[in-house]
């Protein structure tokens, strides 16, 4: 019980370092008869691969799948369907300088505190790399999720201070960064390259709309449909808050501003973020994630060592600027995983 | 798997409906020899009661508990701790008026298009004395993490839109609020008395803090201390948002900003709220949790009935003007779970 | 996780010592809208109930249970269901003598060995007592099979050496033995008696039959449903071994004998028990489990005290002479909650 | 939840199918500072592999196993440690035949009834070639048995109607049906060769011997040590029961005979095999699986195709006679796993 595994009847168990030989996932518990492609999970693989945008890392790994098991005749079985992806472009060399170093923002210190022993090259398994399986996974989620006609985005709406005023949807895949306002994703790059320039990093804020989640999804009490959804994406490293609907705002509305009115077409607005006691409620779901700046800056830090001696860190390489818009498939995986689990469980509850 | 139980190795399953016979839950997983007694879930449960301030609901529930198992002079024995707290006064009557009518901001939509079937009464399971089971389960967590000198503290830091100035922990226990600004716990309590004559409600938030942590509690995938803390607090009715350290102010932050340096005596300061890549790091632990407004208005409200047919209700009775403070018990419940239970987790992985 | 819960998604937990002030079950995930009475679950701890038959222990108790949740109006509603059976008839005096003994065959040095604590009282939580919780949820999964038309049927095969010569299932009823084999019944009687003069105590055989388990259920691999079955039975604490089908038998057994034909109407014999690659098969499932002696014995017994100094022990007051038919509920309950889970599992599967 | 996870704390995942292109295992929860090489999974990997004795199967598969994860610098890190073994032998030709027909004692049946569709394959994820997985990771929970010096030893009592009626440690691996007994292994590779040239296939009974457990281990209710063991090795294909110490003869013994006495040195007996009320009590453990014939013989058989037509089937090639001695290993690997689990949770109960 090493927290490898997520979801409880959809479950999957990623595995796998960033220089180590490969990575990848086991999904246990998808239903059979699914249709599965490699086709269906590189298209989601290539959505959170490096070399998109101008603040993006150099490392290039063609992140291929292969269908291990669990998949017979362009159909699932079943049976556990095991994902991997090799790593080919390591170079580790230039992490061995550092090796005995904590780096600020970084895990290397608290994988020391826990284990006892860390793989230092490229972060191990606290690197963003390890989402690779987590993406895998989501896109045989997003499968299943297509046959219920639910769907899953994820998008930009704040990065370095610069927010989105408007959501058009059309306009998300036609720019690099995700985001659904064209004129914010111009001011988005500018202030990336900017900064890229000071070789500093930027956080941001990505939305997980939801559509087409029929009601009843969600157990009432510890599973509240939030509050898996919740883990869900605060389990993806650079993820610092979340909220839905409308989340901390509603800290400062009132009862009579914040209930949402019922009529017989159903919510009429929607600030629970389609989520009432933890179920479902057949509108869209909100989320919303603070998203922190990678940690990995070209500016000197202050840190230690090992033996707890201060030591000048200046990190060399280039690096992501943003998390933002590689985390984005990495959000929409998650939540994706999360419905499938809340749909299989409600199919429990009819004879 | 109902969703009732909460934690992997410290596991707590609670049930109970607001207005039936009893609530309870039963901790499976506590260590033995632990010194337990009836005073010390008693003094929890009694934070949470009702009565307190001038927001308060009208229902007089002694909440006592009972210690039904698990515990054998005065220790715990390793074997499952039942706790029940019998419900004294309900009064049902009030709420047969309204069993066909779905109220806005509560689960009775979402339970009914879940079960087929509710227990109307008090909101039954999705009543906010559902976590009674869940303070109780906290103060025999608390009482494990005394002996590792680990102390959580919830307090207020917002209600209405007021929000404290300053942190003075010594203030805490000493306003109804359990607002660490005394200046600003007066101005909450004026803004509470003026909503309450309004016959409206309010939300706030409440900041958790975790001092004495030791470094390495955590699981650095999917089990992060933080998506565990996350789930916690978001399954708890009213929170609708929850962030860690710097929060979603990280997302406007440089990395050079967000970055901790580390210093020979540990962090040297502590955006990241005590927790990096999933595991403690020795630092505080601070969390943020948005908190809604009681649903439950005397005000006109837009609703349907079972049969989707447009009702106005007006809901009688008087209620808590805010979740806050009876909230902040549960928090520091859900919070000291998790810790407990990842404090177990830590002791497997040393022979 | 202290290993009182049971089940994946039809999940009990129970709670409770032999003479704590209670003993209690809570089942979560069991589907909304069954029918559950008192009498539905009360009907089968008076099965369990001492106080039959000639071997029976003199302890007292009416095993009254009280249903404090998840049921509204007769049904269930998808919530956790509570229960609880009071303890009556306690007296702890006649154990204070051996508090610091260990009793051969029962759990005293083991206890102490794993916890550095117990609750002496009549075994505590090792008390054959603790199967009340087992029974009633069992209570609750028989009135889900019930739907279904499946049928769970524990009867006694052999007590003392006497074995039925045939099975004749209308006569199971008929003798407080449970035996299906009126002259077999009669002769375990005597040698029941026999030994009891002697002071000594029995062991057996239980059989169980399923009747009407459609085929699918079970995992293939891991959660096989023999497997599942196998440790249901064997977590029954005077239970030592298990077979399904031709069991132990088909070791002696050739390929071609022991293959179950199968013809256009289903299987042709049934050596398999029912279950073929871990999955039902739509025969009768039929499973064996071997009974030890009841541990305490009016007989001097060599042992040694909690500094591991030789005592000679003499176990004073009545008991049971063996374990069945009490012990007979108890599996129908096990194999019960055990169908049931995989029947939900099952229903995952289909969207 | 598919079933294909095992073990709570230390939790493997196995996934692979008989003619996938491999198969392999995650374990999650392996604590950090193991030594562990290839080298050690190889060793138990070629105790199951086929070829060896007269009675074995032709098909030539290497199993070379390679860790993918987990692993740094030869020793675990506290990450899941992923391994696979590709499949290189595999020649799918003769079974398409076969696609459509339900052989006798085989899992076709039963998994088209399950999943409406199947991998028929060499028997897809029902064949043998599944435990590769089991075996991998059972070299891991050796590594950790050995630091604490507890050792697992799997051998073979009955073949055939033929029984040791000696054990000699000592001659075990030195005949390849791992044997304790020189004279019977004679006359049961006697046997096998008879039985093969009938195209016919013989069960057995392999006993399992743990030396050198701790007391304490082992949950006292559901996670009983004797329930999580049964379930290990009955989820294991060819194993139709399990007994522990002295079994199904405890039927027939009275409670004075069972009754393991205790002296200031311990047991000095061991009918209970080392387990007392679910926990080990420092003695051997002992248990004892019944082992089916393997259902593929080269007779004809009676059975139906998809249609449920009547079929008369000859399976051709060559196939083990027996499933002994190569489930051996499998079985040692389970109840390792199951040791190593329960080790790990008794680590939670101290601080």
């Amino acid at each position: 019980m090493g927290g490898d595994s997520f979801g409880t009847l959809f479950r999957i168990t990623t595995w796998g370092e960033s220089h180590g030989e490969a990575l990848g996932v086991v999904i246990d518990g998808c239903p059979p008869r699914i249709d599965l492609s490699n086709e269906d999970i590189q298209k989601e693989l290539n959505q959170r691969r490096p070399g998109k945008g101008k603040g993006s890392s150099p490392r290039k790994e063609r992140d291929r799948v292969e269908i291990l098991s669990g998949v017979f005749e362009g159909m699932t079985t079943g049976t556990p369907i095991s994902l991997i992806i090799r790593n080919e472009d390591v170079d580790s060399s230039s992490y061995e300088e550092w090796k005995d170093v904590f780096r600020p923002g970084h895990a290397d210190f608290t994988y020391q505190a826990k284990y006892g022993i860390r793989d230092y090259r490229g972060g191990g398994r606290a690197s963003a790399r390890e989402t690779v399986g987590r993406v895998a996974a989501g896109a045989v989620a997003k499968k299943i999720l297509e046959k219920e006609k639910v769907e899953v985005i994820a998008y930009t709406v704040e990065i370095g201070g610069v927010r989105t005023e408007k959501i058009d949807y059309e306009e998300i895949g036609r720019n690099v960064l995700l985001c659904p306002d064209r004129d914010a994703a111009i001011a988005m790059e500018k202030k990336i390259e900017e900064v890229k320039l000071q070789g500093d990093s930027l956080g941001g804020i990505v939305e997980i709309l939801v559509r087409g989640c029929p009601p009843g999804l969600g157990e009432p009490v510890f599973d509240k449909l939030e509050a898996d959804l919740a883990k869900a994406v605060m389990s993806i490293g650079a993820v610092r808050g979340v909220e839905v609907g409308a989340g901390f705002g509603i800290a400062r509305m009132l009862g009579s501003q914040c209930n949402d009115p019922i009529g017989p077409k159903g919510f009429e607005k929607n600030d629970a973020g389609g989520i009432l006691g933890g179920i479902s409620n057949g509108a869209d779901i909100l989320l919303r994630v603070a998203v922190k700046p990678i940690p990995s800056i070209s500016l000197d830090q202050k840190t230690v060592d090992q033996a707890m001696q201060p030591v000048s860190l200046r990190i060399k390489g280039r690096h992501d600027v943003s998390a933002i818009p590689r985390i984005n498939p990495v959000c929409e995986a998650m939540v994706a995983i999360v419905l499938v689990d809340h749909l299989l469980r409600q199919r429990t509850l009819t004879g």
